[in-house]
């Protein structure tokens, strides 16, 4: 059994010298983008984005080490992920995110709308620096699916009627695209054959999916204090997760409480309640799990090597949220 | 001398086309989206931007028409500048542009930055798809320069000591930028000499800060319903244009009225009196002027033909806007 941490190991110096370079990629012209920026690259973040890149890219390239392209690319997938969630927050109001306070809260939403483009901004100039058009569509891509899935979070809110493929694709634009698109460009950097490239994608995606359910799941089992904001927070904005879908089938009183928004008193409680008593976390930890499984057969048509083993192990690191 | 319109004459039926097309490449999965688009596309811009793109692309492409990447390429270069737009608005809070409620007032701040991110990614996916990496960082570029803009702006609210060159450059960024590179992108894909991609673009430089000081010059000439926002508002808000740092120069006690945000009561009709009064208005007709002359150089790089003579033409379209 391999300790969780230990697929950060082989990435750690990579992803210190990762923050430094974001930093000097934003630039420094503007002091309040600059507070921003350095707020942001240090606001605790996991940083499993560029760490899934700098693997793929090890996994795949000849000398077994990142190039300085795939050093760039998982730069460039921080920016966007980063620019992603300050637009987030702006479109959600949040002023809080693990537990510290947002861009728009400190700054403005002025600033935070700003802040946000010039990082998509830079990140298609550095893109377009790489040389492939091919890695400028797969990351536009991602763009183009952050702002769909958020659209999508909008409009499913208190929805029961939301199907559980929805669910699945939200996930998907949410989340996992930009780690399917992300692995899939480090091993098109890497000119790896049509097949492994797909596999990297699948890779992504089905991590990114189970990452996204496994976030779906915290929401309910986490305290907040471990969340860094109030349990349940997502069920209380009318978000339709794995758990509440799968409550429903067995509580289908609680769609009117959903539908009403919890307007009156002890509706949450209520809610709450019944997804606990539900077969619907240990539904929603199974999806997780048949994920993580497609994962990793896809990764295992990698040929074996430490970062083929760090992939694997980073499954673990995903499902050990829950389990 | 030429009509005004003339020069849309040679462009006019792609222009049509242009509208349908941009409609389409946004798509239509989401109502809201679809609805924001449709409102922005058709809100009275003056497709002026598309336009020049269309007569680069026809003064330089063997066939003397634009090919179909030229066409994508206007495409693009519309949706940047409508996604900067709906941005803009979102930060300044407006409510009314070119006279019609902003996306922002009708379909709130969530819908307005995510229709912007959509647009700003549909470009770029599009751009890769244009199969040239300059062209890609060349509206990349656009991109970071118009926030930067808007920072700039943000930044020298009220500030009375804005150097002339400073002004110069928020008005490159904001709004000569996108057509400097745009018309440069033209004379890229039709894979013209580095010269003539530098005429190309010091035309669109030139003529795009000549657009921007005349906009700064009709905000104080022009009445509240042909700009359909309140006279002055630029300076209102803390703009510094050349109007207002000229005549700083002949009446240093306007700057006790900014700096102090117009807040006693009279203090925007003193400070507009002081302005009309003073050589302001001459001497920014004739900085218009002085940039539209540079314009007219660069562009006579290009061989004859009615798509250079359009072009020529267009800077008189721009000073028929004050003179």
């Amino acid at each position: 059994m391999v300790s969780v941490a230990s697929f950060f190991d082989l990435v750690e110096q990579d992803l210190n010298q990762l923050t430094e370079n974001v930093k000097n990629l934003v630039g420094a012209k503007h002091q309040v983008l600059r507070l921003a920026a350095e707020y942001l690259f240090e606001a605790g973040g996991k940083r499993i984005r560029p760490a899934l890149v700098l693997l793929m890219a090890r996994a795949t390239s000849p000398s077994g080490e990142p190039t300085e392209k795939h050093r760039r690319l998982a730069e460039i997938t921080e920016m966007i992920h980063t620019a992603s969630l300050v637009h987030d927050d702006v479109i959600d109001v949040s002023d809080v995110r693990r537990g510290a306070e947002t861009v728009n809260y400190l700054f403005g939403n002025k600033v935070a709308v700003l802040a946000g483009d010039f990082l998509f901004a830079k990140s298609s100039i550095y893109l377009a620096r790489l040389g492939s058009l091919e890695v400028v569509e797969l990351l536009a891509t991602v763009i183009d699916h952050l702002a769909e899935g958020e659209m999508l979070q909008i409009k499913n809110q208190f929805d029961t009627t939301l199907a559980f493929d929805e669910y699945i694709e939200k996930s998907f634009y949410k989340t996992a695209s930009l780690m399917a698109n992300s692995c899939r460009a480090a091993a098109v950097l890497s000119d790896m054959p049509e097949e492994l490239c797909d596999a990297a994608y699948n890779y992504g995606r089905h991590l990114g999916i189970a990452f996204q359910v496994v976030d779906d799941l915290l929401d309910f089992t986490s305290s907040t204090e471990t969340l860094g904001k109030p349990a349940a927070s997502d069920l209380r904005q009318g978000q339709i997760t794995a758990p509440v879908l799968y409550a429903l089938q067995e509580f289908p009183e609680l769609s009117i409480l959903i539908q009403r928004e919890f307007k009156l008193n002890g509706d949450i409680e209520q809610a709450l309640d019944w997804v606990k008593k539900s077969q619907g976390l240990i539904r929603t930890k199974e999806l997780a799990n048949q994920h993580i499984k497609q994962a990793i057969l896809a990764v295992e048509k990698f040929p074996p090597s430490p970062a083929r083993q760090a992939m694997i192990d980073l499954t673990d690191y995903v499902l050990k949220r829950v389990f």
